[in-house]
């Protein structure tokens, strides 16, 4: 999506960014993309990144952009590696506030990990029984069928 | 990317979900994806979406397939906030056995959030102050920008 065309909400923080109106600490930037380092980092290298244009959740982000999003997300990990002593690597976005998202411009965190850094994911919580399970993907794969679209409005 | 060019690992356990000789709790598929519920969830109605090819991690995923992938996320979360009470999510990859993966076949968790759910997010581990930070981000800046390439063989 050329420069034109982009959505910006110039309240948002992350608008302010990419614009060059606030700082940030750069790790890589595209026509489509800019990365930069969590000012909170969950692990040293925690990068966030986010494509130029204003969508505030996964679901106002048009899949046309997400094969620009994994481009960076591949270069900004294998610079993290080649940095840093990675073991491996999280790519968390979180919507909405009940999901801790507190900007409001879609960010994907790249988390590096290491085997003894302390942080663990969260236990399983199971399911009653295979039927509970079973019968709410059928539930969920009924909806899906009668159709349903993508847009936060649904939201 | 079309059935006869995909990828497949005779021995992966997501790919011989998608090739039918494994049950899943299906809850979408299309062309490129498969959605299916996770068998140890975090919350009711985590679901994983894989693509069908088989990319043992997010460094392998070509980026033409990432569109295909986002359509598919939208799609099975707008079912989910109609199914659930969820309020937000996370859509989280993990990469690597230090990341927590367990199955080498690059999958998407997408786990449904309440505010009170009693689920948290690591705690921030701040940067001693904002030079070493600084100094950081300059040196993966210049890492790109020296040349290094995306594929897991850099890994």
């Amino acid at each position: 999506m050329g420069r034109a065309d982009r959505p910006v909400d110039e309240g948002c923080l992350f608008c302010r960014i990419i614009a060059g109106a606030l700082p940030c600490a750069r790790v890589y930037e595209d026509e489509h993309v800019l990365a930069f380092l969590d000012i909170n980092p969950m692990a040293p290298g925690h990068t966030l990144v986010v494509l130029r244009g204003h969508y505030p959740t996964l679901l106002d982000v048009p899949p046309g952009e997400a094969g620009h999003l994994f481009t960076a997300l591949k270069i900004v990990t294998v610079a993290l590696r080649a940095e840093l002593r990675l073991e491996g690597f999280h790519c968390l976005q979180n919507n909405f506030s009940a999901a801790g998202q507190t900007v409001f411009h879609a960010h994907w965190h790249l988390i590096p990990r290491t085997a003894h850094d302390g942080l663990a994911l969260w236990a399983g919580r199971p399911y009653a029984d295979g039927d509970q399970m079973r019968r709410l993907a059928e539930s969920l794969s009924s909806r899906i069928a009668g159709g349903l679209s993508g847009g936060t409005h649904e939201w």
